[in-house]
């Protein structure tokens, strides 16, 4: 099988392994260009959204989580994980809610990516969340954040420089808004 | 317990529930602030590199690779997983000559960003390779690569804004060099 001219291996077979939250696990079977058979654990993951919210004097709203995977709190822009069938801009619209008290009267698309396609099919789905106004939602009981911290660019650049932030989402955003101009 | 002032989740018990390949599966039970439990599954993944490698006259070299979790051929920068104990220059170094045939005479630590770290414990340093000359590996025979692409930095810019190129860690190692000015 190609796509757009490349040869696409066949999955010989896909068992799951693992349900779990917020993941399950399958283990495949691929056959690959030299016919040889080659297997991998895959995470299967319903996918993400991140959100760049700046408040009116244009700071970036951060927020610090416990991030058990990591074993340390992380300073992150908000983000949140799709419920089932959920669609993006909805997910968006809750956890900007949920992690920075502010609604969003607009929610701009910047881009998406995989975050780690070698075994992992969490898709990422960038917003520009702007015309905020107050209007929060109770957190996720089981999450474990701090305060809204707010940081000029120049202060998450800095941030970013010193190893202070070092979650792959929020430089993603950064990327991705620099090229927005 | 706390880590710099702010409050770290008991982990209560973790079990192994998958041995795989690249990535282990543990459900760990955690007690939260307000004393409840409760239960995360957790990618145990060894770690990872990324190399930023530009050719004499500045382009980037990039790789075409199928992901199988992402369904299609995604371009990116070089990467690799850490093999076990091994130091990530060491990866970086070996995982350069397989993915584009240079060794590079330096490396230079750019960063490092955790890529999920909400259920998947990967951390990829990402390295600029520097003082490139010809000296390749084979290819880990079980991926599936194009030949190396070349891209300008402002081809790279268009290729993101374009959607031609969503991975994470090469928008994470564009916002890395741009910092790095």
């Amino acid at each position: 099988m190609t796509q757009g001219g490349e040869h696409i291996p066949e999955l010989v077979r896909s068992d799951t392994v693992h349900r779990g939250y917020p993941f399950d696990v399958t283990v495949d079977t691929l056959r690959v260009a030299d016919g040889r058979e080659v297997v991998r654990s895959i995470a299967r993951h319903p996918g993400a959204i991140a959100i760049v919210a700046r408040d009116e004097d244009g700071r970036w709203l951060l927020v610090r989580q416990y991030r058990h995977a990591a074993g340390r709190w992380l300073l992150e822009i908000p983000a949140g994980t799709l419920e089932v069938g959920e669609a993006p801009e909805v997910t968006a619209a809750r956890e900007l809610r949920e992690e920075t008290g502010y609604a969003a009267d607009r929610l701009e698309r910047l881009g998406g990516t995989w975050m780690a396609p070698g075994f992992c099919t969490e898709y990422i789905t960038y917003y520009l969340a702007s015309e905020l106004r107050p209007d929060p939602l109770p957190h996720d009981a089981d999450e474990e954040f701090a305060p809204v911290e707010r940081l000029t660019l120049d202060q998450l650049r800095a941030a970013v420089t010193s190893g202070a932030i070092e979650d792959a989402k929020t430089l993603v955003a950064m990327q991705l808004m620099a090229l927005r101009g």
